[in-house]
């Protein structure tokens, strides 16, 4: 079953690092987005391809686990496979591993496929050869699940009006943004004396240009952060835990 | 001398475009100094190299001008070559070309050398081998020279704490947000109307984590946007021109 696991081999670049001298968040966000995009091109339903035929993958949840994230310098793989697929959802899984062979963290995600023209779901088995259903493994990364976030703070932390350098080629901010935003919540000294090793993301919906957004943010009992990224009604865009 | 410039090959990897379907400025910004880091490490003296004995490039002006900048998926390179060393200053020159041979753009920089224990400007020819001296191509792009930029609105456009997502290993802003954070001032209906095609930028201080900042931009006759980084005593961080 290895050809359909799908493994891309990756280095922290200079300017990919974060304050820490390891790989930022982001970066690591958008390695993962596109080990995946390489696994589905590799099969025929890329993203060339979905565009083409007026599809769109849509991030619907994303919880990254990391027991140390790749620092300077350092050689790693990030392995993906597809371990369910009901509807228009799949459940993709990563891995990433550094060089030597020793496990650097897991990932675990929830993707939908959707006509964007139509604004409808659309089934994953109509991509060609069978989609995605034909690469399941059964295998999925010794992680904890998703927990909830509940955020009661009253006043944000951060206010943020979307931009041009939040946005990416579906016209909306790009997912991966959304954990900067989470994460720029935490003052850097916190960050420091304690780093973060897990991030939680869910998507709801999405945000536009112009769009003013007011960042909440808490800290629990067990020093995890809840993280709340609403639009000016209130209307709750994407969810957000970060533990350390 | 065909030597002493160095070519790296890109491709526009899917979630590096703008919301145009072109490469976004901050990826071109990174791509550039990755470049120059390249040229420099091969010589002896990157950044591996200067942070080990405690110096550090210094980005102290850039200027991009893109005749057109590459698409998702397009296969380009960029070539990069010193043409004047002076005491801690070097110029740094860049041409992207389209691997059709078309020319997509230049851009030039002016970088200071300086020990960061002792906060000193170092001798450019102290450096391995004697430094970039030995690779001064006498050869500089024709574009035009960096303008002057006077900023006279008395209210912020935007303003902008600095977080995690903000910084680099360094410590502080990594130089390609700025870039960033002068485009973002400009409405995205306004971009599209009116693509940016050159970007200057000059760096004066060093901004930190948890840092104020407040962003003035104005418009000048000839439709090109100036645009002021301050910190909160009104310190210029730094400025930017963006001409459309």
């Amino acid at each position: 079953m290895t050809h359909q696991k799908h493994i891309v081999h990756y280095v922290v670049e200079p300017f990919q690092e974060d304050l820490f001298g390891c790989m930022s968040w982001s970066v690591l966000g958008n390695l993962l987005l596109r080990t995946a995009n390489f696994h589905a091109h590799a099969h025929g339903f890329g993203l060339e391809y979905v565009r083409r035929t007026h599809r769109a993958w849509v991030l619907s949840r994303l919880v990254i686990d990391m027991q140390r994230m790749p620092e300077s310098g350092e050689h790693f793989t990030i392995t993906t496979w597809v371990s369910r697929v009901y509807r228009q959802f799949s459940d993709r899984n990563y891995c990433i591993t550094s060089d030597d062979g020793t496990v650097l963290g897991y990932a675990t995600s929830v993707w939908a496929l959707i006509d964007y023209e139509k604004r409808i779901p659309v089934d994953g088995d109509s991509l060609p050869g069978g989609g995605l259903r034909a690469l399941v493994v059964d295998e999925v990364p010794p992680i904890d699940g998703q927990g909830r976030v509940k955020v009661s703070a009253e006043q944000p932390v951060r206010l943020h009006r979307v931009a041009y350098s939040d946005m990416d080629i579906n016209g909306h901010v790009n997912s991966v943004r959304y954990i900067d935003f989470a994460i720029d919540c935490i003052p850097v000294p916190t960050l420091a004396a304690k780093r973060i090793k897990r991030v939680e993301m869910t998507y709801a919906v999405e945000a536009m240009a112009g769009e003013s957004l007011s960042i909440y943010a808490e800290q629990d009992a067990d020093e995890a952060w809840g993280v709340e990224i609403r639009k000016e009604a209130g209307v709750v865009i994407a969810k957000a835990k970060l533990c350390p």
